[in-house]
């Protein structure tokens, strides 16, 4: 069974090499850390990936949750992973000191994601998906609900979630129905029903804290309605104990793959005692919620990188013992056969993982670095340009990984033949678990629409302008290097493209059509994401080069040199998909606007 | 639950409009057929499909096979399965009179394969592959053979399989070291291991027959030393019963999908009783073999399809019941919400799915009637141009379908959101079931090797030159077509790149380095593809066009009309992706070549 999941060196290549994770010890609310104290955390990550989270990857898919009158019953390690990640202070890590946290960089708490995901990724959505939902109490909950919730959180003794989804509302939170009504009490009344949420019951911990939507009784229509509630399956009463509050486990869903996770839909108010406690200011609830969701939408493309790396690790582990067929040409059918690995196909199918599993995280800790400093920066400038290049490369950072992710998995249990279809080798299972991030925490297609409809154009394309750049800084700079000149021209040419053709589809919105504006805005997306990891390639082989140059030795050389043929690759076979996309990008004929729903009968 | 799995109305466009099954009638071998059998074939096998085939679906994949005491148990509308499939002479269809067949064109049977896949994929997989056993023994086996075991066959009374695959020997063929020691008895004493082996045991039969590779004690080294032998799990002794033939099952695979079908290890020769009877010629199993396995090839691009099929109706279904949303730029969020076949992106992935199905169907049907005609034709030209172009298309047909397939089916998961990632619809399976065709029957990775390797220089080119004759003879009628010369030039433009490409590998081969020339043949098979199934949306759009100019009516302008936007689509959509491959492809600069193992440590 494959033991490796990870590459550390590539974690601190990249998190100290390339983004200089440790120079945001220069704002002063991570001033106590440096590549000391992220080294004692990427180590500790690693032994809990190892020990804690991976041992039990195959056994929480197999025994999937359960659910036993109104109780889901989870595998017993969640229990360990939710008390061993709050008494590590994995819950809290990023939390401020005075919320009992570690101030610990966005950068360094997903790395530490990264490996919890890529040894286990079920297990790791409990501890993170708790922290998301503390970090909006702390944000934006008054003292009580702080002062209540955010310990017990962070402790891992409550799980928190985010409830958004309804029967009759996905993709259109706008239409969710989950009535709060207010009572003089100070708390509201609940009634309404949630679907597809994530740990929302289990077993493995004393409580759970739902981040709930819902809309006060008599509030606007559509999203300027929607508040932000936390609704605890079990409130304090004045005695300080827990009671039920009326929040009911309808259902469990069975799923494809992600199965050490329970995904249930709740019922709240049927017993008419559901209490909800407003978070901040009435129907500000999805401004809120978004605070969340942009985390978690990172949290997605990690956890999809992190699957991914996980696939490919086993599938070079297995081609490397392999023996099959000889090389191409050879004669000599008595010669001994060769570990598979040597076949350029097979090399090909790795230099693909590799690629896509590299060039995703990459991007995943760039936007990282930018939600860090946007988050500490004292200069308000600074500040702002690190939040709006978070906020057009979110939808990036998702949906790259998690598309991508899907191909690579594959690709890995190609590598593996008929085994890989086969239960004994964990291909299978990753093949699986990668499937849901496409979907959940926005689909695709919704990236696609808040990439080009709102994160493109907003304040008259200034996040875009800071965007190209910063890319285009890094083409600068790539001219100067030995050997990436040619890469710096090819990607100063598809950045080109994205202009003309970003251009081209802001002219189609000018002229007030938005159905036909935002129609390929799924593939503008995933054009803007192959460019987007081509930024991040070359700003790595930048890096490389330098210390090929620089007299790296041993292993180092090994590893830089295996960089640079993953950089070329995704020079050679991934950056030109673009040509096909953008040919398509600059046809707006409206044709899947136009098509009407009866050419689809036959 | 999804009811709809195919289109009838497409598959008759198919094989009467577009490509004239009806002709065949013209050769003697099919001079008893007409549109009006095809037709009562065809009307058949959907009551099959929808009554016989798709209601165990699911339960099938639920209650998977179980080795009980060295016994496989499947399902028990296996034996249904072989029964009425016997009886209807389904299996016996395309052999000949003389041997209890229907002489039915395999453009024909093979829309019955389509139709009774896209009901239960695994389902179908017993009879079909008890055909091509039982097309094996009866092109190659002696009289006594093709008496003993195949009207057992086709009466679906005894199930046959294709043992090739051994532990040590997948891809690597020549690799297999099975043997087959002579007896003054006329028989062969086997002694084995064989894995992966498809049906290779069930109680749905009375006994099992494997057409299985070894090699006779002292034969030459590699692919020159493979024979064929029918082995079966039970043969008949003197008296004429069955006895025990000591071919043991010792596991059986657990699987991602395709679960209603047993995968089996296989020992023979345990206790030294284990006998197989040679077909044909020693030394010569491989050749034919590959007439079963290029039968298998075009097999599992139907399947493959097929799955397509059944996922793209089942997400059809959904979106055309799912509100959600509404129109882009609509502001009133209180306005009624909209089914999301209204969305473009949601039309888009349709569209895909569409153009990958119909697309996949269009090639395969075309690969059949050159099967067809390259069969019986008495013309010695013809005969050997239809042989030439079906051995070119073959691993075409093989791969597009398999591995488009899985994207379409993964799109139709999508287009259900969280619901397509659950159990309660059929996606997931779907998904499941799909992703083992880029593997069985000669993996993506060999049929690209097929192609470039062999298939494309084979006789100086000659099957690649009639390959370009036809889709020119297309491309020349469509350019007089209203409407279709743009698309006509882009075919051309496309053909143009397919032929400078394929010159400049073969310069590369010519040089001698053939790591180098076949590096990338995965790559060139996909491009070859792409511009393969943009041919037959061609030709389907050039009737559509003369249909809907000749006074079409009713629901047939609405599916032609559906046509023409699946045709648009594909060549707004999917023909551009040979730009970046053919970027690609020109660039032989030997990057999977020449990485060293090393690269990949760290």
């Amino acid at each position: 069974m494959a033991e490796r999941f990870v590459s550390e060196r590539n974690l601190k290549f990249l998190l100290y090499e390339v983004l200089d994770a440790p120079s945001l010890a220069q704002y002063p609310y991570y001033q106590d850390h440096s590549r000391e104290t992220f080294d004692l955390v990427l180590d500790t990550a690693m032994k809990m990936g190892r020990d804690l989270f991976k041992p039990t990857l195959q056994e929480m898919d197999k025994e999937q949750p359960k659910l036993v009158d109104g109780q889901v019953f989870v595998h017993p390690i969640v229990k360990s992973i939710m008390r061993e990640c709050g008494e590590g202070g994995w819950i809290a890590a990023s939390a401020s000191y005075q919320m009992g946290g570690q101030q610990l960089p966005l950068m360094i708490a997903g790395a530490a994601r990264f490996i919890f995901s890529a040894a286990n990724y079920s297990g790791s959505v409990y501890p993170f998906l708790t922290a998301g939902a503390a970090h909006l109490i702390e944000s934006f909950g008054s003292e009580e609900l702080k002062e209540t919730y955010i310990p017990k959180m962070f402790a891992g003794e409550w799980q928190g979630t985010m409830a958004l989804t309804e029967p009759q509302a996905g993709s259109s939170l706008s239409d969710i129905t989950t009535q709060a009504e207010p009572t003089d009490q100070g708390y509201y009344k609940i009634r309404g029903q949630k679907i597809f949420i994530s740990a929302s019951d289990h077993d493995g911990v004393e409580n759970i804290v739902h981040l709930m939507l819902a809309k006060i009784k008599g509030a606007p229509p559509g999203v300027k309605g929607i508040s932000l509630f936390v609704v605890p399956k079990k409130r304090p009463n004045e005695g300080g104990q827990l009671v039920p509050n009326d929040v009911n486990v309808t259902q469990i869903y069975h799923k494809l793959g992600y199965r050490g996770s329970p995904i249930a839909q709740l019922s709240m108010g049927e017993n008419d005692d559901c209490r909800g406690y407003l978070v901040g200011e009435p129907h500000r609830g999805l401004p809120y919620m978004f605070q969340m969701m942009n985390e978690a939408r990172i949290d997605v493309g990690m956890g999809a990188a992190a699957i991914a790396s996980a696939a490919y690790y086993a599938s070079l582990e297995y081609t490397k013992e392999r023996p099959q067929g000889r090389r191409l040409g050879a004669k000599d059918p008595t010669a001994p056969q060769i570990p598979i690995i040597q076949h350029p196909d097979v090399k090909r199918m790795l230099l693909f993982q590799r690629a896509v599993v590299e060039g995703s995280l990459s991007i995943i800790l760039q936007c990282a670095k930018y939600s860090d400093v946007a988050r500490v920066s004292g200069d308000s400038a600074e500040k702002e340009r690190n939040f709006l290049l978070l906020e057009l490369l979110t939808p990036v950072a998702k949906s790259y990984p998690s598309e991508m992710g899907i191909l690579s998995v594959s690709q890995g249990l190609q590598c593996l033949g008929g085994y890989g279809y086969c239960e004994e080798y964990p291909l299978e299972q990753h093949y699986r678990d990668a499937r849901i991030h496409p979907i959940h925490e926005g689909t695709t297609g919704i990236q696609g629409l808040d990439l080009l409809g709102r994160k493109v154009i907003m304040q008259n394309g200034k996040a875009f302008q800071l965007y190209l750049q910063e890319v285009e800084k890094i083409i600068a700079e790539a001219k100067g290097v030995s050997g990436l000149e040619t890469h710096a021209v090819e990607l100063e040419e598809a950045l080109e493209k994205l202009k003309k053709i970003t251009a081209h589809l802001i002219g189609v919105a000018m002229k007030g059509n938005v159905e036909l504006f935002l129609a390929d805005a799924t593939l503008y997306l995933e054009f803007f994401g192959i460019i987007a990891v081509a930024w991040q390639w070359l700003l790595q082989a930048i890096v490389v080069q330098k210390a090929l140059g620089g007299g790296a030795t041993g292993a180092d050389v090994d590893f830089y040199k295996g960089k640079l043929y993953a950089f070329r690759f995704y020079f050679g076979y991934e950056l030109p998909k673009i040509e096909g996309l953008a040919r398509r990008l600059m046809d707006t004929d409206g044709l899947t606007v136009e098509i009407k729903e009866e050419f689809f009968n036959d």
